[in-house]
């Protein structure tokens, strides 16, 4: 592991690094913010999976969650969204939604995408064994999030990892990627057109078939040019209400899909994860 | 006055504008965060002046101002740091100290670069009055700052309008350009070669020379690589000291030059902003 860059900020240490990955066959690179602590001391973290066209860049500068993140202790891990490199395949036509900066948190098997495409196999085992091996984290206290695509990867990987994650939460996630244009085509590209194969990375499907988290805290913007076509939360609150499973949706109004948006629940969002970290520690 | 985009963040909005400046004979951009208010409330100002190479959009994406300022009820103004376009002339061998992006908020009289590096007419009389007449800003209640470059543009600035503004602060400012690299190259660039002109653009110069403000607010990295060559804040420690002037000069031990240090220590400069706008109200 390479680093890439650091700097002081609120106290801590703001990194971004580099690596080869196993599971993508590429470099990879991700930031990680760890904050004033006592030497020894072992700390949550906090997963932040990002959306269509990000790197882990995006986040990181305008995330705003550093303030926060020193003072309530919490490592801040931003990966990537797809492998990235001159042999990477990418879409036909360098379509945004599809290819390079928009992995989709699958393992692709359909060629010629599943040499490289395997973020979920990147952010579920890979990059969590080498941040643990790297950085101080208390490995029992893991909560994750993200924005998007990297809502509908937070959302999969929570509702499919519930003994590792203590809280999830999105901003403006894809929530049925099987029903929706940017989902159908990830997943027919990268998953191949049996959609059977599609529900175990969609989070509403994934909801139908018995995947259980107690609690979900999701913002919505109501101004967000895409919420009704890919995003439709409401599928979330009926397919949440269905089994009783307790969803906060917030819907915002006058905010878009923008980083001024999530900038500004944040805070709100880090401090829900906090609670569920540092007081439901089993 | 052209709005480029506008998105509501932390209750208020976040806007960028263009307009073609009489000073710079150019088009300028700029961007101004409006916090929620009630309609006909007229808002105190804070101007942030930004740094060599930075554009308005360093400080509106990574300044982390928006979440203090809806609290503190400030509007808070980011210009440009030079005239763009294909027409106006840059350094000769494009460094990045001077020309484009770096215009030092100094009226140029040598040409080629006196026809549009206008800078100083541009922040202190163009953009205010076009921010006057299209936001709700009590011109009574101004404050100003800025980051290096920026940063010396705000000392200069308040130096030479007391009256006009309650406060000045600065994150790792050039306050001596006459004595630094940076400094003599941009001053003799677009002032000439008499040093006696470059005084009235020389934070330590104009209070040797009898300029006054109740007191400043200066945070410097202590790891900022350009600390001791071009930045050298033990000048304006003198030179306040010797006239008495309340200076605060907090030291950050492991900050850099970056906006991970300017994010960190934001904060502390609006609260002592609002502080003099709210309370200090003439």
């Amino acid at each position: 592991m390479e680093q890439v860059s650091v700097n002081r900020a609120f106290g801590g240490e703001q990194g971004v690094y580099r690596h080869a990955s196993t599971a993508t066959g590429t470099d990879m690179v991700f930031s990680v913010f760890v904050p004033p602590h006592e030497p020894g001391a072992k700390l949550p973290v906090l997963w932040y999976l990002s959306g269509l066209t990000c790197t882990h860049a995006n986040v990181t500068e305008k995330g705003e969650f550093r303030r926060l993140c020193a003072e309530l202790g919490l490592i801040f891990v931003a990966p990537d969204t797809s492998p990235r490199g001159p042999d990477v395949p990418d879409d036909a036509e360098g379509a945004y939604d599809f290819g390079l900066g928009a992995g989709f948190y699958v393992d692709a098997d359909q060629p010629p995408f599943d040499k490289n495409y395997r973020m979920w196999s990147y952010v579920t085992e890979e990059l969590p064994a080498l941040i643990a091996s790297h950085f101080p984290v208390d490995h029992t206290r893991q909560s994750i999030m993200g924005h998007s695509m990297g809502g509908h990867g937070a959302l999969t990987v929570a509702l499919r990892h519930p003994e590792r994650f203590k809280s999830v939460s999105a901003f403006a996630p894809i929530v049925a990627p099987s029903q929706v244009p940017w989902g159908e085509k990830a997943l027919s590209g990268y998953l191949g057109s049996d959609r059977a194969a599609w529900r175990k990375h969609d989070a509403v499907a994934l909801i139908q078939d018995g995947a259980r988290v107690p609690a979900m805290l999701v913002d919505q913007g109501a101004a967000d040019p895409f919420l009704e076509k890919e995003l439709r939360p409401e599928l979330l609150r009926e397919a949440c209400d269905a089994v009783g499973i307790d969803l906060t949706l917030n819907l915002r109004e006058g905010y878009d899909h923008s980083y001024y948006f999530i900038s500004t629940f944040m805070d709100d969002h880090l401090r829900w994860h906090a609670e569920r970290l540092n007081f439901l520690h089993s």
